[in-house]
Formats: C-alpha cells, structure tokens, sequence
C-alpha cells in the first residue's frame, strides 16, 4: 500500500477533541521533566532516520500530486522532503535536545519589606501552527514546541498531506515511548478548510496561533480567531547599498542574500542603490546574477546600467518572490531609501551596506524592522547564527517575539510572590509617611 | 457654560483620520528624548492642578447623568474623579516622569565570528486603549503609552464622556508645551460605538489594542478586530487557606484582599477554606467582614458556621462582584481548591495562605494564573509594590506580557545585527567543517 491510499483525513469535527486531548497534554508537559522531552525529540529523530524511505515515498506522492496540479515551482520547492532534508532534520531534532530548557527558570524581580517577587517561565499551554506545505515544519514546530512544554496542533498545507500523515504517526509513537501523552504533538491531516475554522474558534481550549505564510494566509487566521496570534508573515525583505560602501563587501553580501535560500522569508526581495555607486556596482553584480539565471527587473536607470535587465513595475516593490528574481532601484539618497523601505517592505529583515557612522545610525534608527543588518547578508535573521539554537519561524509581529522565535519566545513569565502575611493597607501607609 | 454643553464628540468617520496623526506622531515619538516626554507629563500634572475644579465639575456632569440613567454604585465608584483622586493622578504623573525610560536600552544577544547581534528596546508603535469608565485611566494610560515612545488612541466608556474630552484636550496642550506633537495622546470622546469599531478596523495604522474591562467588552474588542491585542480581563480571584495556615495571617489577608479596594481586578471574589480550619477561622473572619458590610455568600458548611450569610449559588463562583460581596467554599483538600480555581478562575490572581512548604509548591505549580502569591494579600499584584513604577493595567493574557504591565511592556525590540561583509554561505560552511 502506498502512503496516500493508506490515508484517512481528519475530520474537521475530530478537531475539538483534539485540542480537548492537548489540553489534557499540555497540564502534564507543564511540568514533564527536561529528559522526558529530550527522550521523545531523540525517539523522533531515530524513527526519522530508520523510516526514511517512507517518508520520502509520502512526499514523492504529494509531489507527484501537486505536479499534477499544476503547480509552480516555489512551492514544489518549499514541499520537498526527500533524504538529505531529512537528514537535516535528524540533526535538528539532535540539536534541539541539546538546548537548555527554558521551563522553570526564575529571576528575582524586586523585594520589599520581606515581600520578594519572582518571574518563573512557564509554557504558554496549547499552541495551534498553521503553515504552507513546507513538511520540515511539522518536525521542527513540533520539536519546538514540544521542549518548551506546550502542547501543539499541526495544520500544514494541504498538499503535504501524506507526509504529514505519517510524521503524525511518528511523533505519537516517539512521545509514547518517551511516557510522554501522545496527543501533546498532533497533526490535523485535512484538505478540509472546516477544520483550521474549527481550530481557530477554540479559543477556550487554544492559547496562542502561530500561522506561517504570506498575505493571504496570515488574513484568513486572523480574521477568524479571537485566540492571540503571532503571525510569522511574508519578508519583502530589501539591501541598501549606500553612498559610502565598500562594494566588494556589498557585491557578496547582495548575491548571499539573494541566492543563498530564495523560497525562505529573510531572502532579499529589492534592492536599492544609492547613485553614487551605482555605475561601479551593478554591471560587475548584474553578471553574477546571470550566471546563476537570477533575473533582474530594474528601475530605468538600472535598465540603462543592465541592458539584460526587465523594466520592474510599480507592483513589483510589494511582491514576495521567493524566487530568482530580484528589484533594484537606483535611489538619490539614504532618506529615499528609507521611504522605499517604509512605505513597501514588511517590517521583516532589511540591510544597509555602508562603512559610514552616520548613514548606519540613521539607517537603523529610521527603518522600523524586527531585524536590521550592517554590512551583513539578510540570510542572518537566522536562530541558529543567534545564539538561539533553532526556531519556529520569523515573528512578522512586534508583540511577545520580533524576529527570529526560538524556545524561549514558545513561553511566557508568571509571577510568584511571596510575602508572610503581607496586607497591602499597611504598605501603603509606610510608604505615605515616608 | 458647563461641560456637558460644550461637549462635541468624535464622529467616528473622524477616527481614522485621528489614527493616521498618531501614526506621524508615532514616527516623531520614536526618537524623541526623554526629557520631552518627561516635561510634556509634567507639565500634564500642572494642569490636572490647575484645572482640578473644572475636571471635577466635569465629572460631577458625568456622575450626575450615570445616576439619571440608574447605573449601579460599582460603576459609579469607578467613574468618579475628584480632587482627592485628581491629586493622585497628579503624583502619578510625576512618578512616572520620574521613572527610567526603558526607550533605547541596549544588550548584547550574541556575537561569533566577527558579527554582533544586539537587541535594542524601541516603542510599539500606535496603541489603542479600550476601557471602561475610569477617568484616571485616561491618565494613566496616555502618561505611560507617551513615556515609552508610544502614540495612543484613548477611548474610556461613554459614561465619562465630559471628564475625558476636558483631559483630552489638557493632553494637548500638555504635549505642545513640550515641542511634542498634540496628537501623540488622542482621547476619542462620543458615545458612538461605530467610532469602537472604526478604530478596530484600523490595522495598517494601530499596533497594538488594550482592551481593560470584563468579559463582554473584552469579547466585543477581540471579535471586531484583526491587531494584535493584549487583553486585560476581568479578575475571579481565589484566597486559599491551607489546612496548615497560620490563621491570623491568613484572616488579615483575607480581609485585605476583599476590602482595601474592592472595585479592582485584582480583589479576592472568592474564598476557599481548607475544612480543617473552617471552624477556628470563619466565625471571627465573618465577624470583621460584617463590621465593614461584606456579604457573604456561603456553601451549606459555611453557613452552618456563619448564621447570617446568604447561601451561594452555583453562579456565584464566575462572577466578579467588584463589590463589597465575597464567595466562601470550604473544601476538602488542596487539590479541590486548585480544581475549584482552574474550572471558576480567570487566571489572573490567586493566593494561598499556607506554613506547608510541600502545599505551596503544589499550589504554586499547578495554578495557572498570571499572579501566584503565597501568604500576602492579592492587593499586591500591583506595579508599584513590584518594582515596576506604575501600569497601564493588569495583562490576564499570556502573550508578550502576563499581570502588571508596565512602561518596558509598551515597548519591544528590534534586532540590530552587526557584521563586516558577512554572508551566509561562508558561515555554513564553517559550521559544516566543524
């Protein structure tokens, strides 16, 4: 039997009884011991290696299905799990056990007259992750989410719906092996859009949504749910090569950002540059673009400087290509750039090429990203360069988690304080006569 | 002429216009120092002085029309602002001038192979706060948001429609005193709920929506709106006494809890007493409630114990009275109060008194509140007995920010990554040799 005649979908009304079931989950992982968890993310990762090749034959089906449907080619990208991403999420899900665990930590935060406060960081509870078919998610959010003591529902795009499937599977096998419940990680199987609307009016038993994707993905959740919600949303990410860059820094940092990983989020969209170098800049950079079949699409005096280059459109400032094409504008100053930046890119990852104090300060203080870079390529909005070892995703959002959200971001703090028989009357009244 | 006849309201078509100034102003804000946000507040607190017969006799406009349409004393409690409360807001203001501005904080996160990631706090953005009729919360709430760097969207509950349209306008004048724009502090005064729903529609200009009031206004805010909001709901909170409390702590706790100042979230709605002490500890503890006409309301035992309280419906236990009336359970065991306390509570405040290290760190665990105290009253979940300075409220979400929220919760960060030509590519591969 193939994966996708073995599958049976979830039926949106199943959907409140699993988040019953992470509910139940989440009051145990709460206080489940780091090795516990640590056990079920190493079981995982050994089921990822040994059932390898039944993995792989799941995505092959979605592939081959989404082929079918004719769909382009960011997306068959984004669904690929063959072998090698595999492997790296065997190291992954390793890495992830490696981690220090952030449940139970406690700073001190004030002490009064014998009153002492304390935060202690505890999970968030139920976490609901709804994602495009990108089948690496539902191991590392779960694996996530999972360390950090939440329980988690898993709605990934349809199209991986055999994959998902059977790492379904995998991760309740894992967890009960570990004596963890296996319900704390969960998948929804379903092309059935009735489901992620059940999901999101849960708002009772759910604690926090994290959809992951663009525009019209993040409006559809968010429209529809009162429960909080992180949204990790598109990047129209952009470099700006200023007037005083060094453009050999700049020429490396621009190819990197572009062609390093094109489908992921932090990838560069646009670029701006400044007039003053653009003559020296954009033909030597336009043929290394060319040789690995980057398309430009340039402002026209881009155009002039490239003659390969497509004329670029007022609608191209506001895309997320995910793919091998690339904006470029030639901008009068850094105060152009700016407004550039603020009036069509997304708040996401935005870089600035300059070796001058000035123009960087202004740069980052004017430009109202979650990640600004200096002299550095976009691909750095990246956990695992952070010092923060792995991540859920991006937060397009200010509130809670901007920028890269690893394990201490799927927590949240609560205060414990600790008086011996403290009456607040009698503290205000010391602190009138003082 | 009085208050009430020169009262013109904000017609909603006029809010997003108002929302688009306290973007511009947000932009401004952003970067202003702190000695412009600190004199605009002080000189805020100058004209609360001044002005303080024209405030009261607005409010006395208000409170005379709320008892015209027979609204209840706990409301009417919270709407009045005379000068005893004035004078209040006064020291508030300054106190909050006075508090470090938590706007450019700078830490170093992590820094490997030459590249230097920082985050560095920044405001918000726009803010809009949604709250009942509180008219020292149009103070605070404007003083706090205006300290952080951010702009705020003000809209109190129509019943102090008079009084908040006078600050309003004292907010401007206020911030033009201090070369800072007139509309970072915006104050929408009608009566018309559309105006509500203007503003929650209003998700390319607002950040962030702070609704503070029970369970109906909270659901009607996070129905109607797609912006990130941060709820601060109703409080049901629990004082529970142990079987090895110490009684006369718990006794001067418990009535602390209840009638320091009951019309606020944090007051203790219900109490649970371990059966062992209901004996030693409810017929004195009644004795006091009655000398200061607390109701109480009792299960069958409590009643036995205490003739004359009335006896407590099922109903009883999800209601936040913000009254002179208390709830008492006597229950069987710890692990009955903490059910008690997960199925009634609203996690917002719960407290045990206890001697038992063991019964306190159970308690402590397995209650899922913002506040866990032990042994001192629930009075405490207050900012400024925290080390927090003052707050804009009490958060009962766990997202970005659980219990007292104060001027470092209006702000976030902002990622400001440092390299020299750093790319991608090269990193990896370092990575990969290793």
């Amino acid at each position: 039997m193939s994966a996708q005649e073995t599958s049976s979908q979830t039926e949106p009304s199943q959907v409140l009884e699993m988040a019953r079931r992470a509910r139940a989950a989440a009051d145990i992982l709460r206080a489940a011991p780091t090795g516990a968890k640590n056990a079920a993310l190493e079981a995982m990762a050994e089921r990822l290696q040994s059932k390898m090749p039944e993995i792989a034959a799941a995505n092959a089906a979605d592939i081959a299905a989404a082929q079918e449907r004719g769909l382009e080619s960011p997306t068959l990208r984004r669904l690929g799990f063959g072998p090698e991403k595999i492997g790296s999420r065997v190291r992954a899900l390793t890495e992830i056990a490696a981690l220090p665990d952030p449940v139970g930590e406690e700073k001190s935060v004030h002490s009064e007259n014998g009153l002492r406060a304390t935060k202690r960081r505890v999970p968030i509870g139920v976490i609901g992750v709804i994602y495009e078919a990108r089948p690496h998610v539902t191991i590392n959010a779960g694996a996530l989410c999972l360390k950090s003591g939440n329980a988690v529902l898993l709605k990934g795009g349809s199209e991986a719906l055999n994959c998902n499937r059977l790492l379904g599977e995998l991760w309740q096998e894992s967890l009960e092996q570990a004596k963890l419940p296996a319900t704390a990680v969960q998948v929804i199987a379903t092309s059935d859009r009735d489901a992620v609307r059940q999901l999101l009016s849960l708002d009772h038993l759910v604690d926090l949504v994290i959809p992951r994707g663009g525009p019209g993905l993040i409006q559809a959740v968010t429209k529809q749910t009162q429960i909080p919600v992180i949204k990790h949303s598109h990047g129209i990410c952009h470099v700006y090569v200023d007037a005083h860059a060094d453009l050999d820094k700049a020429r490396a940092i621009i190819f990197d950002s572009k062609t390093y990983a094109p489908a992921v989020c932090n990838a560069m969209e646009t670029l701006l540059v400044h007039r003053a170098v653009a003559d020296e800049l954009l033909p030597p950079l336009a043929e290394d673009f060319k040789s690995v079949g980057v398309v430009l699409r340039g402002c026209g005096q881009t155009c002039a400087l490239v003659p390969w280059a497509e004329p670029v459109s007022e609608e191209d400032w506001g895309v997320e290509y995910l793919d091998l094409i690339l904006a470029v504008r030639i901008v009068e100053s850094l105060e152009e750039a700016v407004l550039h930046i603020g009036r069509f890119g997304s708040g996401h990852t935005d870089a600035i090429a300059s070796e001058d104090a000035e123009s960087i300060r202004q740069f980052v203080e004017e430009v109202d990203s979650g990640v600004v870079l200096i002299n550095a390529s976009t691909m750095f909005n990246d956990a695992s360069r952070l010092g923060m070892g792995a991540e859920i995703g991006i937060s397009s959002d200010k509130i809670h988690a901007r920028g890269p959200m690893g394990l201490r971001e799927l927590t949240c703090e609560k205060w414990v304080i600790e008086g011996n028989g403290h009456v607040f009357r009698a503290a205000q009244e010391r602190s009138d006569e003082v």
